[in-house]
């Protein structure tokens, strides 16, 4: 399947925050937003990490959002001074930032008393934009153009995207098939370059694994073309067995998770 | 600290492989290089997470050569027909790929009469490239120019970044620390934006947690200047106790981790 192709729905995802870079937090939300995009027929293509500073900001969205079907943000909607996404966006599409009254009334109900003027903050999106809802603390995300803007916490941006998904418009569902062997990679290389060129169509990954003190391969093929994905993977199958290996298929379809 | 001055020393990490976007696997290796690279006084300022598609491993390269210091790539450089990294950084320097004699001698020396032509590609590194040991299951990363390509394996990604750093020249540390409190972070955030406009040079990151059935927020200040950093800890203390809250500072330098 082609990237051209109208079956072929691109993402990209801007993880934005200066605690992610310095290593303070570990990262949660890439693999759930690949995970749960591709389950919906998404393929993410990009994701960037970049720090709290407007120009960057402003670049890597308009960069992105120019070459990619749909673009997700995360992180920086917060209430305090160093939570500058909403302003950037707003300025990456030369939009000035309102506070949107619904947000504004969902807010000033959720604090009642407490709802400071820092705290109308989280309510400010761009002209235009369309809030994303936000079940675990209110502050909602919003979208424009191509562009999603969401929280970064992880509890937060996962309900984000849960809601989110059903409207949005995916292509054909990439399938994936997992093959887990005692070989080891090397060992395999040279005939499943064969079997890769045999099956253009199907994308092949090798990744090796360490566990319980013995080496193996997880072979994990991926196509959005069911009976193809069958043809290779019996084939994958036959590869490993002619080569005296197990060969196991996983039941997760993302394989051994395990690495060396 | 401005970024231009010759004690700033950036970094960028290339994450190359499909599977981190395909969200079979969860990236281990930003956090450790991150916080690696900082306590050696080099911080990273962006990363990239792209898919192994030759032209985007030489356009991002390229591009992230010439913006930072020093760029690390991890992934694609096993012996499969997917690991094309070695190929793709040699193209992006316009330098062809040679077998290299060390580099040769040691899998040779290493895989014995399972030393296959595949696993042999292992051995091949563009032209003038210093190869990077790789005591955990020898195949070497290399480094050519301002770029260092690694394993993506964790652990061997984490044994040679730990045998490269004394050999990387940093700028000043970057010192980080942080304060705990029970206050949320809107109800702070006004005296917190006053304090971050008195210490310019003092970097001051809010973190919204929920533990234990507590809301709660960390204040991590992040600067060059020891002195500096000690005062605008003394500020932040002061503010949260004047607010009437707890004001503990973490030990780890790095804060609270667990998040809402």
């Amino acid at each position: 399947m082609s990237e051209q192709s109208a079956d072929f729905v691109s993402a990209a995802l801007i993880i934005i925050g200066n605690e992610i870079l310095s290593g303070r937090t570990q990262d949660k939300n890439l693999a759930f937003i690949a995970a749960a995009l591709n389950r919906n027929g998404i393929q993410l293509r990009e994701v960037r990490v970049i720090p709290d500073i407007e120009d960057t900001i402003i670049a890597t969205v308009n960069e992105m959002r120019a070459k990619f079907d749909y673009v997700f943000t995360s992180g920086g909607i917060g209430p305090t001074h160093d939570d500058i996404t909403a302003e950037s966006i707003a300025k990456a599409f030369g939009l000035s930032l309102y506070l949107h009254p619904e947000a504004n009334a969902l807010l000033e109900e959720h604090y009642g008393e407490n709802y400071t003027p820092e705290r109308a903050k989280m309510a400010k999106v761009p002209e235009g934009a369309a809030l994303i809802a936000n079940p675990v603390s209110r502050a909602p995300g919003f979208n424009i153009g191509n562009v999603y803007v969401l929280a970064g916490v992880p509890r937060i941006l996962q309900a984000m995207i849960d809601g989110l998904l059903p409207g949005l418009k995916g292509g054909k569902p990439m399938l994936s098939r997992s093959v887990t062997t005692n070989l080891r990679e090397g060992d395999m290389a040279q005939t499943l370059g064969a079997l890769q060129e045999k099956y253009p169509d199907v994308d092949l990954g090798s990744y090796p694994f360490f566990q319980a003190g013995q080496l193996g391969t997880s072979i994990v093929a991926r196509s959005m073309d069911e009976a193809l994905l069958q043809q290779a993977v019996t084939d994958i199958k036959a590869m490993m067995e002619s080569m005296g290996g197990t060969a196991e298929e996983d039941q997760d379809a993302n394989g051994n998770r395990s690495e060396i």
